[in-house]
């Protein structure tokens, strides 16, 4: 009995991190398709949103399904807690993939406004954040999740610089604005992105070490 | 030792209920401060969020508490999963609240842009899905949960319409820009609310129908 769970617990976690891959491509995908001004990709981010739905649908039934038959104690009831906050964070991180592509096939239908810098490092920096969040949820490793959250104040700094950035091209053209406009929005779809790898991330810090980093990591 | 567990089950219920008056009522005083243009008011809503912060870690705890001891079954554990999961879209509410407020002191450093009519309205609209949302919750009923996701369509689209009608000022007049994208964003942040409210209706949906409306709702 206490084996059979183990590995049902061990089936969790691998479905939650194919989850993950799927959130984290997402992004990726969203990102390559703005930058490289293809509509089919974008529009392929919008329909495997579906897959991550699913995906979460599904853990959450794994979650509830192993609460109720094994009714596990503490550490491992806590395990299942998390992972079921994870999936939702996940499904966000899809749907914010689907805003940029859907800002994305919107930009698409003007001429380049200007080459691509910060959103792409944006992007990268949240993925990255995104993958290390998990890492550190698999290996409870406490550290590496409070090293996660202080990222996420580069990904904020950067869409700052982004929004002032197109602020400016707005403000001397107003042919602009309809574009800066978008890749404002992606900006802060991307800053998002970060926040859900944030949110996973305080949460593990909080199953790990048992005090709470969240709501006032702001300061450190 | 069952009617205890009823009655901790109803306290986990009231607790919910008082952390989602705090949202809503966050979200309500943040537009009053944007319509008065009250930066105390602002400043206040930003503050008062570490209560709703706060709430939603007592409330998840809570949850997990009642999962160790009493290792309930079926729907008594659904019930409980299904709290842990609104506490996630409250304590969002709250963040979205701030959000609008941080917009607001931006926008007291200029004149007023223009008399503000839809943000107001779409506030209203997403208040009242969230207490619906949440009625939906307490009394199982289907029904409702059904109604504010289609409520959801009417706030997206004043949410459209507040974005062009912006659009056209700042295409206008460049030194509406930045007033008019704070308008924008404040539309952008009320659409979520409404967002979260619909989360939660979906997932009541689910939890009485058994079946779900999530994910392909948009057709309906």
């Amino acid at each position: 009995m206490e084996r059979r769970f183990d590995e049902e617990l061990m089936q969790l976690k691998n479905r939650l991190l194919t989850m993950a891959g799927l959130a984290e491509q997402s992004v990726g995908k969203a990102i390559r398709a703005l930058v490289d001004r293809d509509a089919a990709m974008a529009e392929k981010v919008i329909q495997e949103d579906a897959l991550i739905n699913q995906a979460e649908m599904e853990i959450e039934k794994n979650c509830l399904d192993l609460l109720a038959r094994y009714q596990p104690e503490a550490r491992d009831l806590r395990f299942i807690a998390m992972v079921f906050k994870i999936v939702n964070d996940l499904e966000r991180v899809g749907d914010q993939a689907v805003n940029v592509s859907e800002r994305t096939l919107d930009l698409l239908k003007e001429p380049l406004l200007k080459p691509l810098i910060d959103i792409p490092k944006m992007a990268e920096l949240a993925q990255r954040m995104l993958k290390d969040a998990l890492d550190a949820f698999v290996h409870q490793n406490a550290d590496l999740a409070r090293e996660v959250c202080r990222r996420d104040q580069e990904v904020d700094h950067l869409n700052d610089e982004v929004y002032h950035e197109l602020l400016v091209f707005m403000t001397q053209d107003p042919r602009t604005i309809t574009r800066a406009m978008d890749l404002i929005l992606i900006g802060r779809h991307l800053e998002r992105v970060a926040d859900h790898a944030t949110n996973i991330a305080e949460d593990v810090y909080y199953l790990v070490r048992g005090i709470s980093m969240k709501h006032h990591i702001a300061g450190s």
